[in-house]
């Protein structure tokens, strides 16, 4: 049996982990789950998974659940509890799938004990992948993929050499806002940014598909995972989301790895890596499929994209200074704060007015972070 | 240096593999080239690759070349030399380009010799897969596939388990009839069944794509190299031939290969596995592809695709008369002594006509092939 620590849930990516443990209860485990503040799920999970620990970030919220649950387990509380259970905890695999940069403490403290981590926070690796990378090689951690991007070109390079590769093509499905012109960005209401046509995933990735930003994180995500120059990364929009992403090698051969989407299939990859397990949580048929079509992404109408790859190449802090802002930039915008396309104005914004720090250390990162927060908070639009 | 052994040098794969030699020319070698009787063509080939031997089917031509030659390498003749060369040449690699069942014998002389072969004689696994196999594991002979589907299968399936296969998918172009009727393809003519749309081949195999008989060959194929029983190889209609295949898995995932067509890119995968080398034969732009379309076939309008499935689920020496039929039937229609739509006539009359023995050996199928061309010859339409 593995056990299984879940950062994160009650979000997106956490139901769907519990729903391919729950599949294979023969093999996974929960050793312990976590939250932010909705205890009245976490309290449903732990019924049904028996973890020995639950933490949820909220204070107030814990000593809730402590009361609901009643003894059944133990009950931690805030980032210290966070940081307690990944450090201490007697777990076999981290499934790390908290939203933007609180991912990042919790999972290096897990890189540092040598396990395998399920890495759904794209936002450890765009804010701090080279600390968190070389923690990895020095620990013998091993960083499975839960993007369903990143996930297709693992997958793809099962069996390949990193030396073959000639670029990754990471395809988008270009959000809800492929069809508008940038004219039409201007207006753009919060409750359309939300609706995304493929996947259903929490408000800030959602957003974060909306302005494409999304996929620019995913783009400096790739480069660390992969250890790939900006050089070798490409991004095609790929409406239906059918193929996950691909490699091309320096022969001209192309892999790709496709299917309906479904996260569960990435993280089941993940958890059951280098095994397939058979399952059945997606079935696709070409033949209904009809057409997959392939066009370039529109920098121009895309800022953030644009932004994101930039930042990719500045290197040093620009990329932890760019999610910084841009999770606040997300917020404000999903508060009603700001118009859409305030989004990447806030995110350049911070980018000019913050230092970039070439010398990257944990404590640079954490207070690059904060320092992007405020000035972005109190930033004029 | 690696040594090659080419069948069929002046044929499209012949063409092709003497392409890849040449780009690679510090690693590879020609120990020899065969073909039929073009010896205009093979005369340039050896000035070029220098091979020590060369061998022309056609004993009035070899006489010929050999004046020609005057004494830069050695020339034999007929099927014999043919034989002689795959049995006691001194080569490292045989490519196995010749068309139809002529490939059979030299293919399992090198195979008994556990030489690696890239194999482009699909008619080799599909009249005697069995046997073809059961030499291949006992000799430790490596049958690498040449074939755009089979080589897109193979290329999906390193790092993966066999045992994880789903199912596979065979992509199949349709060929130029396939946005005609029934109807219409009572009239088609032979300079129309020669236009395939993507790839640009030898005439048997271009008629076999205008009947589907080709993806026919391939499914039977397919079944013997990747040990897979009929259930679990689909065909699909790709008209942009740009997924050459993919694999399914257990897990749900799907692996594809893609790129634009070109057969020098699965000669050189079968030449240099497990290594990638880097070469410019294609360039895939994604962007430029606009779209990918899938649908399923149609069993009723492409008569030898079905016949095919049914020679595979029947076994035995079924699959040797399908092909010995089609041999045949295809010579007519080239020579327009028979109508499009009597091919498979033809081949159904014959599959009726033959008694379909279990027991397989090596003369069984040889006796088998004989009497299927007599009959099929001979028979009304």
């Amino acid at each position: 049996m593995k056990k299984i620590l879940l950062l994160g849930s009650t979000g997106s990516i956490g139901v769907n982990t519990l729903e391919v443990i729950r599949k294979f209860n023969d093999i996974f485990e929960v050793f312990a789950l976590t939250a932010n503040s909705n205890i009245t799920l976490l309290e449903k999970q732990v019924k049904e998974f028996n973890p020995k620990f639950v933490v949820v970030k909220d204070k107030n919220k814990a000593k809730e659940l402590k009361n609901l649950l009643n003894g059944k387990c133990i009950v931690l509380s805030g980032s210290e509890g966070l940081i307690e259970i990944t450090k201490n905890g007697d777990y076999d695999i981290l499934v790390s799938a908290l939203v933007g940069f609180a991912g990042l403490a919790p999972t290096i403290e897990s890189i540092k004990r040598g396990k395998r981590i399920a890495l759904a926070n794209k936002e450890t690796l765009v804010a701090a992948g080279e600390i968190v990378i070389e923690l990895a090689h020095k620990y013998n951690s091993e960083i499975l993929p839960v993007d369903s991007e990143h996930s297709a070109i693992f997958q793809c390079l099962v069996g390949e050499e990193n030396k073959t590769i000639e670029k990754l093509i990471i395809t988008a499905s270009g959000g809800p806002f492929l069809r508008k012109s940038f004219e039409d960005l201007k207006f753009v209401k919060v409750e359309d940014a939300l609706k995304h046509p493929n996947w259903d995933m929490g408000n800030k990735i959602t957003i974060d598909s909306a302005t494409m930003m999304n996929k620019g994180l995913e783009v400096i995500e790739a480069h660390w995972l992969f250890n790939l120059g900006k050089d070798k990364i490409d991004v095609v929009v790929h409406p239906q989301s059918i193929v996950h992403s691909m490699v091309e090698f320096i022969d001209g051969s192309i892999k790709a790895q496709l299917s309906m989407p479904d996260m569960k299939l990435p993280i089941q990859y993940a958890l059951t890596y280098p095994k397939r397990l058979e399952s059945a949580f997606v079935d696709t048929h070409f033949p209904t499929l009809k057409e997959l079509t392939f066009f370039e992404p529109d920098f121009n109408k895309f800022q953030c994209l644009k932004l994101a790859f930039d930042a990719m190449t500045e290197g040093g802090t620009a990329p932890c200074i760019l999610n910084a802002a841009n999770e606040i930039a997300v917020d404000k915008f999903l508060n009603k704060e700001i118009k859409f396309l305030q989004i990447p104005e806030l995110i350049k914004k911070s980018l000019e007015s913050i230092e970039i720090l070439n010398k990257i250390d944990f404590d640079t990162i954490l207070e690059c972070d904060l320092k992007t927060r405020e000035l972005t908070l109190t930033l004029d639009t």
